[in-house]
């Protein structure tokens, strides 16, 4: 097993990055040679490169030939130094009111409204869903499997789905058997599970500090203490804080989003995935990794798991069609690695079986190969759209208004000047008929209050224009008054 | 609101039919007149015909024209003398070993080979079941509400739904509003929403000594402490514990199945269900009733609830349809009274919304009358299909065997002589391919040893008479060895 020293070089490349934000190396600035740094730092060339080429890919730095790496003058340096500078303070703060669950239940209350512009959903619009495919598949299981449709399916899962997933899990290197494989109804019952499988109440376990609401809300309801590590939009997992934060305290597990998380959108790079897999091995210490959103990237190919680097079974997996196909199906999945017996017990305890019907439907449309094409033309259409999205925030939202462009999933996560109430803009949009999610309610602190989630998963045309124009005066205003 | 002191003639009659049943009233002899009765008890002649009169429909006594009451020479009294006899009493019991668990993965993977019969589900054969009708409203609600289908359903349920299940428990006597039913995916998933609702880990819960497995790892799982109250396969719970048990500690919850009781085959009778919502709303403890049986009646009428009593709010109805109609769709339902909020915050929690598919598709079912109709041959079939077991078991199985006819549900709850390992008579079954389940897996404290749980919801042929002709030999066998 690879040891952590293989990735000094992103502690070395987090280091400069700091330092690039922070304005202490300014723009043109010419950076250490490789062997200069070398020296400096005690280790080998290859790290230095390492380091450097990472600073590169993030678009931080430049090679210039024949002269050295330079800081770049680029969108993403003014991008990191704008989240620097809008990143709230938890101490300035007043006590979140009304509570989280308010918000929620407003917001399903809001969304189930006709005629209103909700930009609050992280699941694609319904005319993205294959639904006459999905149709079809219902009508050939029917024929096909009447009675055992009605029958209770296995704990597990039906082996014909189970089957599906198997391969479907090799377009990010899973090398299983169908026997890993658990069919849930949905991803968040997988991860509800797991976590009932593997805590009691008052365990500690180290999640991201901002992390979707309902994971949130899970792991309150469960009693599990919580030591939140930072999740930065460009950068990442605090990796260090985790180390420290197994030394000093017994963890149970840990849960990470490792693809265009939500609310962040960043996904994990590849040394971090693999990083925290042998964490996982080398601490004995379960990590959940919640990867519903990693089928819908806009790069060239889908970006891997931390699952994809476990090889002693302590990550386990979780999934779902859901967020592709069709929501109101309810069917997700987990591969629990070591921790099968435990989690199938819960799924037992907790509610039998997944239906048969959906299960049926589902190993039927993923075996046609109708689950590939479909999201082939899902991600091209939500990556167009999400380009006019886009423009459109360009355009008419504040100037100081900080986002990163999505690499995937569904949503933005912007920011506003640090002084910024978005549960404000929450109720002005609200009244206005458009619908966004403030950003406290990510937050486990309940910090983020200058930030929205809003999801660009509604097909653009004009009427999504006028309100993301309206949103962005509204922006405005609150930002004046 | 009704005294206990209203129920006082079920004390009389209780200890009346002790008394007969251990035999110090014997067959024949005559009991005191109504006039003596109330002056040796200090109660009114209205109680003491109460008393007589409840006594007389369980067939321990008979009314004799002009001359009084005497205790009858009945196939009833034989019956619980001998469930007296064969009571286990717990101090002479071995630990026990496999674990519960270890036994419900075995009888799981059995049901799913082959060429066996198995009397081992609680749940009806697949041939009665209304698959093609089911289909029917498959294919018609996608073509109604194809989009709608892949949608999110709200977390509380589709309000066609929620309207449907409200008319069908009209049937019960259910006065209510569609807003104040809660769908789930099944009816142990609205248990467990229920118990999580409302309890904390150490909590303190009441529900009967024997109960369905499932539930007893529910309550397992969720850490909470149990205080078991016996439950007679003839005369019902002992409300007696229930009021020393509310007395001497701080309660949680209690739960309690009203119909056709899962293994005992046993319904309340309506004075201990109003006595329950009465004692819930005074007590302020919430009642979680399980009915999962109810609509599988053999007698004329649907048995009322406990929640048909609440005036309040205390006591919570969980039911489902997956029994009757299709265990593989997963869908139930409750209705929390006062606890809607906690209990649908639990739903949302932990698995969002159930299949929007399966509910468009039970609340067409329903609408078009598809269930009534469906539910009135379902009953005859099983009931016919009950005498015909009945007949084998009197027939093949040990003289000495104890059981009671069911009224209703899917199964025989039989005794055999005290000393008979039931855990052992599974495995002979199962290597003759018979599968049943052992007694012990019902019981809190691990007794009932010497009993089973039997199926009669296979259609009834030469082979299932073969095989409980079989099975009757090995029990035969068992005691003998």
């Amino acid at each position: 097993m690879k040891s952590t020293q293989e990735f000094l070089y992103l502690q070395i490349a987090q280091s400069i990055e700091q330092q690039i934000v922070s304005g202490t190396l300014p723009v043109g600035h010419k950076l250490p040679s490789v062997r200069v740094l070398c020296q400096q730092q005690q280790v080998s060339p290859s790290t230095v490169f390492n380091a450097y080429y990472r600073l590169e890919t993030m678009g931080l730095i430049e090679a210039r030939p024949k002269s050295g790496y330079y800081v770049r003058q680029s969108r993403a340096v003014q991008r990191m130094q704008r989240y620097q500078e809008i990143l709230p303070s938890p101490q300035k703060l007043p006590p979140l009111n009304p509570s989280v669950s308010d918000i929620i239940d407003d917001i399903e209350q809001f969304n189930q409204l006709s005629g209103v512009t909700s930009f609050a959903p992280a699941t694609p619009a319904l005319q993205m869903l294959p639904g006459q495919k999905l149709q079809k598949s219902v009508r050939e299981v029917m024929r096909k499997y009447s009675d055992e449709c009605l029958n209770y399916a296995p704990v597990h899962g039906l082996a014909c789905l189970r089957e599906q997933i198997l391969l479907h899990g090799a377009h990010w290197g899973f090398r299983g058997s169908p026997h890993e494989v658990l069919v849930t109804a949905g991803c968040l019952e997988a991860i509800s599970l797991c976590l009932q499988a593997l805590t009691r109440p008052g365990d500690l376990i180290i999640t991201e500090t901002l992390t979707y609401f309902g994971i949130q809300q899970l792991i309150q309801n469960l009693g599990l203490k919580v030591a939140p590590v930072a999740i930065h939009p460009e950068t990442g997992l605090d990796m260090k804080h985790i180390t420290t934060l197994l030394k000093a305290h017994k963890v149970k597990a840990c849960l990470f989003t490792s693809n265009f998380h939500n609310p962040t959108a960043y996904s994990l790079p590849n040394e971090q995935k693999q990083w925290l897999a042998q964490l996982a091995a080398s601490h004995q210490i379960p990590v959940i990794e919640d990867d519903v959103y990693g089928e819908v990237y806009f790069g060239k190919q889908r970006p891997t798991t931390i699952k994809r680097y476990d090889t002693e079974g302590w990550v386990i997996y979780c999934s779902s069609f859901s967020k592709m196909l069709s929501p109101g199906y309810r069917l997700g999945y987990c591969l629990p690695g070591r921790f099968m017996q435990q989690v199938a017990r819960q799924k037992r305890i907790h509610s039998i079986a997944t239906s048969s019907l959906v299960q049926y439907t589902l190993s039927h449309f993923l075996q046609k190969g109708r689950f590939s094409y479909h999201l082939k033309k899902l991600r091209q259409t939500l990556y167009l759209n999400m380009l006019k999205y886009e423009q459109c925030i360009d355009a008419y939202f504040p100037a100081e208004t900080y986002f990163a462009p999505p690499q995937g999933g569904y949503v933005f996560w912007i920011g506003f000047a640090p002084n910024t109430n978005t549960y404000k803009l929450y109720l002005s949009a609200k009244a206005h008929h458009i619908g966004i999610v403030p950003g406290q309610l990510f937050s486990l602190g309940k910090q983020y209050k200058n930030f929205i989630r809003l999801s660009f998963a509604t097909p653009f045309d004009q009427k999504i224009e006028e309100s993301l124009k309206k949103l962005g005066k509204l922006a405005n205003n609150l930002n004046i008054s």
